[in-house]
């Protein structure tokens, strides 16, 4: 297919697909002549990943680059993969030289009994929350995280055999590459409407949601 | 204060400030002369808010004036607070017209009892990502979603629990306004320690992270 159907049926404009190929996150396409090439379903496919991870994701075109670098490697292990996703998903969040934090950090990680890994990604992210919380004042910001912990291990376990769970070893790594942001949109988005369910029923004073079966219904009062 | 200990004690450029006071996020400082003017407390606190909300969330200055405003009505309930907080920091996603995943949304919802509501964010935001999981050919996504329910629900408590224990109405905005953003950025951050904690002991063939109680370790031979 020529690049217009590529756009048309992936919803890309054309001057973003270009853009994608000149930074090298889309293969070039086989040229007809000197100023058209064609495109299969291969490109179909993967430019259905990078829209993923940028619009999604909302990550940066170096990360995608990573993220599809550790896709195509066939030596990589998947352990090593979500390694490479995870730095990229994590992004260029600032350091911060708060040593309360840290030390917050520090406690939480070791009250969990996992690894304390200073240096990583996702330790440095959860620092510099917690010093944008001493911040603001929200002193009793720390008493959450043990709660994050518990939903963060179940949901951990679930995303491993996830990926453990695909039929082959190139699916199981797509899975690590995207599975990461779409599982966190995802979250976010359930987590909202867990809350928005939780708000609703405590406003009218209802009791808490319980268990599935309640009946479906249209909840035409609710503002919006 | 002047406008540059304002700065050096907040971290924030000093245009960034300027920028922030054009866009009517903060409030002028008292003039003290016609190019001088001078900040409070207010003002220092105020400005931490921002920050927190632009740099942790990545919200956009149209949703910072959004959320500031929800803190600054003295008539809204912290029911209505949290919808505007919850619309800011959803964001303009786009709207996906994929009936399929709508379906798949529905009957999430529905199976966990929750009402239907499908002109909402939440819900809108939860299509999207379900969209694009059909469209990548992440066939079993789906199936993931009722895990996330569960987790989400936990979450949704602890959140409600912790706005309702502040001890002010004030307070209690605050923890509305900043609350989710930092929320969702330590969940994720816990999310990706706990994945980290169990690839790494699924990869050496250990078993899975128990309860609390191991003894703290610095792991020197991750290779980050």
């Amino acid at each position: 297919m020529r690049i217009a159907e590529l756009s048309r049926r992936t919803g890309v404009p054309v001057p973003t697909i270009k853009y994608y190929l000149r930074e090298g996150l889309l293969p070039a396409g086989e040229l007809t002549s000197p100023n058209q090439a064609r495109y299969g379903e291969a490109h179909l496919h993967r430019l259905r990943l990078v829209r993923a991870l940028v619009e999604v994701g909302g990550l940066s075109i170096a990360a995608v680059r990573d993220v599809l670098g550790a896709l195509e490697d066939p030596e990589k292990s998947l352990h090593k993969a979500m390694g490479t996703v995870e730095t990229a998903v994590a992004g260029t969040g600032a350091t911060t030289d708060d040593e309360v934090a840290h030390e917050q950090a520090r406690e939480f990680v070791t009250r969990q009994g996992w690894g304390y890994r200073p240096r990583s990604d996702a330790f440095q992210s959860l620092v510099s929350v917690l010093a944008t919380a001493r911040d603001i004042g929200l002193d009793s910001f720390p008493a959450q995280l043990d709660g994050y912990a518990r939903a963060g291990t179940a949901l951990a376990a679930q995303d491993l055999d996830y990926v453990l769970s695909a039929p082959t070893k190139d699916a199981a790594m797509e899975v690590v590459a995207v599975g990461t942001v779409l599982g966190d949109a995802a979250l976010a988005a359930v987590r909202r409407l867990a809350r928005r369910e939780m708000s609703v029923r405590r406003d009218r004073g209802e009791r808490e949601p319980g268990g599935p079966g309640s009946p479906e219904r249209e909840c035409a009062d609710d503002d919006r």
